[in-house]
């Protein structure tokens, strides 16, 4: 049963969503057709990287390429969206691995692991990896723009960044976290990918260091914004609109923001992130009403 | 007991792989200095990329930039020696886990997720392979070549290669291959990451196309005749030398140029490899004693 009230996406919004989707669609397509030497192995990587999914991070390189550069950035932007969705899509391969999270179910088909075998989904994670960095730098950009993009991709998603956020985000089962550590390991799981997203959009629109520094505060934002949601959905949405277990996270006994918040705390601090967002585009500039409204959406998604 | 013969490393060699070890390991450990978010990961990193090791890849990338460009095209190879042992480290931790190979000793010690648990071993390789591209962007080296090497390490290391490699090779347990399936399975699995050690080298050292060519099948030789060297020490030498476990392969029922040729046809062959990497190195000129000495070492060596 679903406590939550489903929430119509703006047409506008909407056709973005559906022509970046297909545009990073067609460049992962691309992208992994080449299954010459290893069958299953490409067949993994397709099965994870194209499966349904919000495609969010592609999005947000779009939105923000375009707010600020126009069409002619959107259009150099295809290969940093599809680095980042691949970067995102190993990233859930992995996490869902028995020595993991141990999960089942993604998007409401079988997990990569389940649908072929373990050591597969490991493989198709390591290249999917590996093929982000290659689309960088093949991308259609000056090569300094190129080397930034690589930088930024590689910071957000390593040691430093993602990972680490999972490596916490692993010690934590049973932990019990204060709020300023579940903030830390959501901006380092979560917070990271989605920020460099924006950030490298940006930076392919051209954006000098004022506006730079407006996208992170309002990608920061969204970021954290979008993983109280999701503990939010956790315990209010039913597993069929989730596409994933419900009630996984309470089950496996991780801090919360709803266990931390309460249900009612966790969506003011949902509204709190979403006004965050709102003022850092104002200092932005440009033509921000897609940014805009990503920020709704993720803000007051159902799933 | 062991049935292969000690070879003294020349002196030259020897002096030559301390300070290229001593190099790379010195860039690993700044690289990998920072813990502050993330401390079992971290040491799990370190763990698996600054153990023991003959640190191969470094080696030839420092060779072939010396090679073709002297001292200067050296000290500008810090970060690419240092990527390429990166990706080789993360690749053994990977391939050690147990939906894997499934092997509890590697260089003498305990592999990574015996010394820590099987999740940080994903998350740690996760984490070297994204620092490899780190360091390349951040090499002191003109942008466009910055990026040539970014695509040499991905395409090397990828779907296409290291990765197709391994994943044709857990395919291949209890299968009869053919010498060519065989071929192909390691030009993939270590040869495809030996070359781009050689290839980037070269490319830092100034290489022109004849150059890269020459180097090219020059290390496409070495990096067979490693392998083949490999399956020789499988069955001749004993466990202690080999710091890994022997017979490991003949255990699995997996196809090794000693199964398929006979193990002196195998040695036959690593000489046959030997005189191919001799020949390119004539056609690429410049000061090639320490590649050939590096082959002659591969062909030769006793672990």
């Amino acid at each position: 049963m679903s406590t939550s009230t489903p929430v119509a996406i703006p047409v506008k919004l909407k056709a973005f969503l559906q022509s970046s989707g297909q545009q990073v669609e067609q460049t992962l397509k691309a992208a992994l057709a080449d299954h010459s030497t290893a069958d299953t192995l490409f067949a993994a990587m397709n099965y994870a990287a194209l499966g349904p999914g919000k495609r969010l991070r592609p999005a947000l390189v779009y939105a923000a390429a375009q707010a600020l550069g126009g069409a002619a950035a959107a259009n150099q932007s295809h290969q940093a969206a599809a680095a980042l969705e691949c970067v995102h899509a190993y990233s859930l391969v992995h996490d869902d691995l028995p020595a993991m999270d141990d999960d089942d179910l993604r998007r409401g088909r079988p997990t990569c692991h389940i649908q072929f075998n373990e050591a597969t989904a490991i493989l198709a994670g390591d290249a999917l990896q590996c093929q982000a960095f290659e689309l960088l730098a093949a991308a259609p950009l000056p090569a300094e723009l190129r080397i930034r993009l690589v930088t930024e991709l590689a910071q957000a998603s390593g040691a430093r960044g993602m990972v680490a956020g999972q490596a916490i985000d692993l010690a934590a089962v049973d932990q019990a976290l204060t709020l300023e550590q579940l903030k830390q390991m959501h901006r380092l799981k979560t917070g990271a990918l989605i920020c460099a997203s924006a950030r490298m959009g940006a930076l392919i629109g051209g954006a000098d260091a004022g506006q730079l520094d407006a996208i992170t505060r309002y990608a920061e934002a969204i970021g954290l914004a979008f993983q109280v949601q999701d503990d939010i959905l956790d315990v209010t949405a039913d597993t069929e609109t989730l596409g994933k277990t419900q009630g996984a996270d309470a089950a496996r006994n991780k801090p919360t923001y709803v266990s931390l918040l309460g249900l009612d705390g966790a969506r003011a601090k949902a509204d709190e992130l979403y006004r965050e967002a709102s003022d850092a585009l104002v200092q932005l500039g440009g033509n921000t009403a897609i940014l805009q409204q990503l920020a709704d959406y993720i803000v007051h998604r159902d799933h």
